[in-house]
């Protein structure tokens, strides 16, 4: 264990944790629903083919539907509808959708160790989880993961870019002590206190906007 | 205009707004669309029978999916499977996933007065968006509605419960200057400060454990 994590040698007071596979499985419920998604429609693609146009059908989507498992469910749909050139049958999307609900209603399984790890550190720092996808089934998943008290906040996002971390870090600050108790240098001008780590440059002592006459 | 709105009589610092329904129209999307539900599938079913079958799978429905565009059209699709007991064309399907993206996609149209007034309310207090439902989605209409820049928080929720306005609540009045400022008396014992708004009682004055014999 790093000794930035023990008390005495803290250095930071909070920690942030992603959700979808870092804390509980998620891709493997993806993988195994693409699975029988290949399998219903293997009588008419290619599985490989059925991949492809599945992920350009996902990637066209996103725009309108952003992440989740709705989302995939419905551009699953309309995936089996196009390369059948509609004549799948209705139960077929059917099971689909029930595909869907399986997934959303999955137990939560968190990843060896997690729990563990998530109260131990939950008594030294404070944790924040950071997820980003559908609002009400990362909701649902929080909840049922039985970690959810061991956080101080939890901020579920509907995208993971620069934007979206500038405004959380902007909230997180305000609440931290340690952070905000750093002393600070003022004004536009650095003011040189001694320090090992960004040390004054010895070679701007004496400089002048006219260079000196040469010796 | 309510004296209170006035900066003189100001009497609170924050409005919250809901966003569907109060800022833009978001009713008549569904109703459009259920329309065209209807009309898909005039064929097959009753128009009272299949809103009645349409409304108890959104019930169904709700626990795994949530408030939101995506799973109402999954909810569409699985009452045309099973109106036409599995014999609706995939085509049809199609069309209502279309239906969804053409709802995900409408112009955010404000109702009237509603840029005017939060324009000038801006001014005068911290506004906070509150809106329930997908958060992709409503991200997005916050976005195109031109408003966004005049909230000073927005909060995408899952449900409007006690629950979540407890959580609000309290990172709002975190922030609240003029709440903050209220002097509020502290120990376990009321203190009667001179009031006439929660005047001290006279009727316990001289009031002892044991009752006073007699005269």
């Amino acid at each position: 264990m790093n000794s930035n994590l023990t008390p005495a040698g803290q250095t930071f007071d909070a920690i942030g944790f992603d959700g979808d596979d870092t804390l509980w499985h998620n891709e493997s419920l993806f993988s195994m629903t693409q699975d029988r998604f290949r399998a219903l429609l293997a009588h008419a693609a290619d599985p490989t083919d059925l991949d492809r146009r599945l992920l350009e059908a996902e990637r066209a989507n996103l725009r309108v539907y952003g992440y989740g498992i709705k989302g995939f469910v419905l551009s699953m749909i309309e995936t089996a509808i196009a390369v059948t050139d509609g004549h799948v049958p209705a139960r077929d999307l059917q099971s689909l959708i029930d595909f869907g609900k399986a997934m959303l209603e999955h137990p939560v399984e968190l990843l060896p160790g997690v729990a563990e790890v998530v109260e131990m550190l939950a008594g030294r720092h404070r944790l924040v989880l950071i997820t980003k996808g559908d609002l009400f089934d990362q909701e649902s998943k929080i909840a049922r993961s039985g970690l959810s008290e061991l956080f101080h906040a939890v901020e579920i996002v509907s995208e993971k870019d620069p934007a979206t971390y500038r405004r959380l870090y902007a909230d997180f600050t305000r609440d931290h002590d340690l952070w905000n108790a750093v002393p600070a240098p003022e004004g536009q001008i650095y003011d040189w206190p001694p320090s090992t780590y960004i040390a004054r440059p010895p070679f701007f002592d004496g400089f002048t906007v006219e260079p000196p006459p040469l010796a």
